[in-house]
């Protein structure tokens, strides 16, 4: 067995096997989406995701297709005209193409990956409706931190702010009194299988949509429109035949990071990136792509290599450790070293040992 | 265990566990969609499906989340103006619904639920650029032939044709020389999981969604949009993190049909809706709802009651035989009975045989 430490699709979350076969074993798959048994099932992946990530009833938590599918989403329902984008990664580069191609303006504060954004830098341009931030790049590891994206709202309270933490929840803690909407995937900290994107949006979100659709006469989109996808949440059902199984699971998984406590998770998420860039810091081979320690992902490390990292990674395979290659251009020179909930501080140690002596 | 009939989510294919068990044993759930083994996985689905349904490489296969997510990439990338639509049930209607929420001149030639149509009665706008046709309107047990699917596109060369098969595919033999596009979900008659939607489409399509993109200037989406996807098949990729899991059991379920056989599936499906309705004829209690027989579906029977359906439903659990409810308004008064590839001859003659006993 190899152990993943992809940033996604990452290693499974330990309990992952075992609530798969209760779900064949009661048959989940085959159970109607307008059943009783379905409504209760949704109902309970909802309930404790609200506990997990603390959501308030302000918002709702919606199950699409990816988070890709939320971007496009967020921009029909929410924005006019015009949505501002922090860019510094390929995908928050992503999220401000989408909003072109849905036929936005959007604007973009661009850095160079590896360069993280503080509050008090950015200027958001005056028309501008929607700010759309990245709690965590996945391709380059640079974080913005829960209190610069509240900063930013506060400071902009007559504007909408979007906050994509695909592959960082539930380690920020957002306040969503000051979040309009965030979204992550399923296949990265939650050790989970692709192909389930969560929604969680406020209900004056809802309110713009409806605006948008009806007295603006836009078209907010046709498939899993905010307005349609709300009302159906509120039976706990979804418009389309949802994926039953992933939403399960996911509601097993939240269920058992509620167990151990969302403290506990973000204290060892912590102590987990001490040690890989603790261990980078320290050895002359590797050293931490991101400068600013308070811009560096807790959630995906990436490191850079003196050797080429095809080397380093063909060499931790023959020990069963899985690790990524840096993203795009950065593939030969960079390795992403994923830290989720799903392996533990001794799989990190035991990372960190194999990496030491290479 | 239960057996299930019901129109889907439906039972699962019998070889659906030892395959999830695999996907889980080689750690399937893990792997990069940019890797190798994922690349690899992916054309393995694709040339399965390509040759149980007789794809030709003129026409991509490409993923998305659900059929009704294909309903809405269909009109953004194939229609600038105007789509015309059979309509004759919940789903047809849906998919007209979403051509006027995506902003097109939707127009349509409506039939109450229960009948069918043929080519020789149907009068196609001379404006519409597509033409919206269901094989199998799962809300009320009505199919359109191949044959007269395959007329209209005759009758019309200038104009596509759009094949609606969620519930049918791989039962309808379709031509894909004159069906420019088709699609199913994997709930209904390929026995997996609901959270994957197969959008089968020709080069023709594609010409037509860069024609509208890049000389007429229109948005045909940002997420999962047709050019992209078609970019990304090209490489056995996807444009977003896929589903891998259904992906991979799909290919798997259809590597087993093809061992069995289309031919082999279809004539048993054939048999087993006779059996059906065979026995909704000869007993009392029972009438095939679809008065044409040349119009029932084969592979969603609906059958209206003398009893309430509900006492039904609930007398066939007790042998632990689950079959659905009619649809929206019919809930009451019918059943509905999935005759998919997943139930053989001998579980339907014992589903008939408790039937008989009502």
């Amino acid at each position: 067995m190899q152990t993943y430490f992809t940033p996604g699709p990452a290693q499974l979350y330990p309990t992952f096997e075992k609530h798969l076969k209760t779900f064949v074993d009661r048959q989940l798959g085959s159970v109607s989406h307008r059943s009783q048994v379905y409504r209760e099932l949704h109902a309970f992946t909802v309930s404790q995701l609200r506990s997990l990530l603390s959501v308030p009833d302000t918002h709702a938590i919606l199950f699409l297709g990816s988070a890709s599918e939320v971007w496009e989403r967020i921009l029909l329902s929410m924005v006019e005209k015009e949505s501002f984008h922090l860019v510094n990664g390929s995908f928050s580069q992503k999220f401000y193409q989408y909003a072109l191609a849905a036929g936005k303006k959007a604007t973009k504060m661009e850095k160079a990956p590896g360069n993280g954004f503080d509050f008090d830098e950015i200027t958001v341009p005056e028309e501008a409706e929607l700010i759309c931030t990245t709690h965590n790049e996945t391709s380059c590891g640079v974080q913005m931190t829960e209190t610069e994206i509240h900063r930013l709202k506060e400071a902009h309270p007559d504007k909408m702010i979007a906050v994509d933490m695909v592959s960082s929840a539930p380690y920020p803690a957002l306040d969503y009194s000051l979040v309009d909407t965030a979204f992550f995937s399923v296949q990265k900290a939650f050790g989970l299988p692709a192909g389930l994107g969560v929604w969680i949006v406020g209900k004056q979100c809802l309110e713009k949509a409806i605006l948008l659709k009806e007295r603006k006469g836009l078209s907010i989109g046709a498939h899993h429109d905010l307005p349609t996808l709300w009302k159906n949440a509120l039976n706990n059902e979804t418009p389309a035949t949802p994926n039953v199984m992933l939403i399960y699971l996911l509601g097993k998984i939240a269920a058992d990071m509620n167990d151990k406590g969302v403290d506990t998770i973000r204290k060892e998420t912590e102590k987990k990136a001490g040690l890989l860039y603790g261990f980078a810091r320290a050895n002359d081979a590797f050293s931490p792509f991101v400068l600013s320690e308070h811009h560096r992902s807790r959630t995906v490390a990436v490191l850079d290599t003196q050797l080429p990292a095809a080397e380093i990674i063909a060499r931790l395979k023959e020990r069963n450790l899985v690790i990524g290659s840096g993203y795009g251009d950065k593939k030969a020179t960079q390795v992403r070293i994923a830290n989720f909930p799903a392996t533990d501080v001794a799989q990190i140690e035991a990372l960190v040992s194999e990496l030491a002596k290479i």
